[in-house]
């Protein structure tokens, strides 16, 4: 049934995108320009995200920590390239109370710096490393064009920042954090991505190198959902973050940092959802299961109640609608929250022995016998949904990845339908200026490791150093 | 053991205080005037926290979101006596970027007028009622005078928003959450809070009532942990959230807001802590024991293997100091950190099936065959310690509550020993501003449906109409 709030997602996907947004009350605009505020359903979504990647962090070593939201321009001055990436962009304090303040304070747009002097006293021997440190937080960049999730002013984020004793420790944190979040938009999102090194042109501010985490939207176009920072000793020259070593020398530390947001509940959205609504992968559902009563009677509300404890033991996540609405607003309803499983409870039904199961990625209706043993029935029909869903985005992204062997190519293909564009490239930053300017296709990643596709650059023709990734960006 | 780098509490309060704070890791100066850092071992204790308050606001129906943290000025400026109560202490963000804004923005101080504002444009009809939301954010005041968790610019907070459809409903919310404060207090952190009302001097900016939990510091001045407001219509007049009654009319909804912070970090620290060191109670604790290998001999570190297992099998949080220090350098470490329970396993006492347990709180030595049952034994301890801790903070706050008739008693006390002074009261401004003429001494709160001292104020000696509650304030 297509929800009459929903702009077509093949209509104007733009408009279907912030339709689903607001249909699903995931988030909402507010006063403040650029801001939005993340409702309920929105923030239940990223409450199940942190606490999924917060265990595998914690797993891996890491800690929860909390640094000021406030950073001195001073302080943040320090790392030069740092500052001219971000300067454009913060927001700045300048009075406290009625006073006017000597230095003005920006609200971080990352944390670098706070982390970098936090480390630069606290650090002492190789014996306190590795410091393997993280925290979950909101951060605000001044940006022009806003979009709920993909890019708000404020935003919710982890970042996590670590020191090591040696680069080669360093480099493998940066590796491991990136693959933990393929693991996660893989096995959890269900969102096929790919990762790979930004190009220097694309890296973050300060970073040695960058690991970057692409996924490609139901509409071709690609988002950036996690990135992982190499530094080297940029920060802790700029910081002086020196340890002891176990020459008992003086080395500044080796650093990382990586971090997720909340556009990853953007990236869920446009990768899975439909003209009904949100679609959920049911791993990262906040609820697995809407149980919905057809009508109210006695037997029927006894028997929700049963299946919702039987659902509870074998840890899946329901909930009964016992609203007064009428069964077709439920379920429209559970189909817009984008629910996975659906059960229909029915008097008739119950009579017959009969209990109906619907997929919300298909919408399929199952109407089985009363007497199966419904939390595994349910567990099993979970795990296909979210299989499922992975391979339908997977034969999506498929669909539209294209390779390129000169700009030509490339025109036709963001003409027709923009998406992931394999090509070699040179290495130049002209020859990647050039490619922007065929409707805004930028490098997404270096593909490491690759056989080149021609060994020739799709812009110059050139030798070719590296197979890029290439496609237009959120 | 005395701690070195800890001031003895009798000694020198405040600088106990902190060097507690800082030996435990809790937290550290940063280079933002007025901000600390809240480092691993706090920010641990302060996820406990919100993951046992969390449950409980679910499980009586909230939920989270997430508001911005810039308030646009006129926003802020609805609600009258909040902006008097407020607008002295915010951070006012006047540049984005390189732009001077049209509009100054705060950063919350609180979220009352970003949640009245979105309420307003989000509740229709009765059937939306109640609304009852909750988030966990940082928020900011410009404190001139800051100390670690008590009083800093930015603390972390939990607020709770909620709109009713009638007065009753609301004012059942307002001291609901005020019990659940207490419960948790009592439960969780074993402190024996009082709970009252507020009077008008010092209820919430905009409320028609405040409830709120007070503790009794181990000096004798109290910390406010937790409060519960109860608004009426006010902010829903001021910012227009009216929805349609039963009986099809528009009617302002009913309100209240509630809150938490890191505070309670401190509160932990003041009522339970000692010479040697930060003393948590097991419910907080977020490692509950720590088991140290005396030597790292094979045999050794297989025992505290499998003693971990056993415990984390049966719910008990713990770790194997693993490092390479030497077995004193481990206990202190343990003991300063706060850890309950420290099990001591040694390649001699294993060679005489013994084994031993030291309490935090005690420094009490067990020493027990090494085929007891020890999952239990340690769950026993456990709830022993939790249960003792409780009794020893409810034992010095009763010596530390006096009773006084008239201004002299109260003179006497608190030149003496501060602590909580029960006094009626006539209920004027000018008796409440002579009490706080003597040392600070404020109303904490009113003890409601209590039986009077004497029925004569203490202050000017006429009718009484309240029993407060009195003493100094963090």
């Amino acid at each position: 049934m297509k929800n009459d709030k929903i702009t077509s997602r093949d209509v104007d996907f733009a408009k279907w995108y912030t339709d689903v947004v607001f249909a699903a009350h995931l988030a909402s605009y507010t006063g403040v320009k650029g801001c939005i505020a993340i409702e309920p359903n929105g923030y239940a979504i990223w409450e199940r995200m942190q606490e999924i990647l917060d265990k595998k962090f914690k797993e891996l070593g890491h800690v929860n920590c909390q640094m000021p939201v406030l950073i001195p321009e001073s302080l943040l001055k320090k790392e030069g390239e740092l500052v001219e990436g971000f300067a454009p962009e913060v927001a700045w304090v300048t009075m406290g109370g009625s006073k006017e303040l000597d230095e003005r304070l920006c609200i971080r747009p990352t944390s670098e710096t706070m982390f970098s002097d936090y480390y630069a006293s606290h650090v002492k021997s190789y014996k306190d490393l590795p410091m393997l440190y993280n925290q979950w937080c909101n951060v605000l960049r001044w940006e022009k064009e806003t979009r709920p999730f993909l890019r708000s002013r404020e935003f919710l984020w982890q970042e996590g920042h670590t020191i090591h004793e040696t680069s080669e420790e360093a480099e493998k944190e940066t590796r491991q954090m990136m693959e933990v979040y393929k693991w996660f938009h893989h096995e959890i999102l269900a969102i096929p991505s790919i990762t790979g090194l930004k190009t220097e042109k694309e890296k973050f501010a300060g970073a040695e190198y960058t690991l970057t985490n692409e996924a490609l939207m139901y509409n071709g176009v690609s988002l950036q959902c996690g990135t992982s920072h190499y530094f080297g000793q940029k920060f802790s020259k700029a910081y002086d973050i020196k340890f002891r070593n176990r020459q008992n020398e003086l080395e500044y530390v080796y650093q990382t940092s990586w971090g997720t947001t909340t556009r990853m509940i953007g990236g869920l959205i446009m990768v899975h959802s439909d003209d009904k609504g949100l679609v959920l992968p049911p791993r990262i559902a906040p609820k697995q299961v809407a149980i919905i009563p057809i009508f109210k009677t006695e037997k029927v509300l006894a028997k929700c109640e049963k299946i919702k404890k039987e659902l509870e033991k074998n840890s899946i996540s329901c909930y009964i609608d016992l609203t007064d609405k009428s069964a077709g607003f439920k379920f429209a309803e559970a189909e817009v929250n984008g629910i996975p499983v659906r059960i229909e409870v029915g008097e008739r039904d119950l009579d017959n022995n009969k209990i109906t199961f619907v997929r919300r990625d298909t919408s399929v209706k199952y109407t089985e016998a009363l007497d199966i043993d419904i939390p595994t029935y349910v567990k099993n029909l979970l795990e296909t949904i979210q299989h499922d869903m992975y391979e339908r985005a997977l034969k999506r992204r498929d669909e539209l990845t294209f390779t390129a062997k000169n700009l030509e190519d490339v025109e036709n293909i963001m003409n027709k339908q923009p998406g992931f564009i394999k090509a070699d490239w040179c290495g130049s930053l002209e020859c990647e200026m050039k490619m922007k300017e065929i409707k805004g296709t930028k490098s997404r990643c270096i593909v490491e490791n690759a056989k080149p596709l021609t060994g020739k650059c799709v812009v110059c023709g050139n030798d070719a150093k590296h197979l890029v990734i290439w496609g237009q960006q959120y």
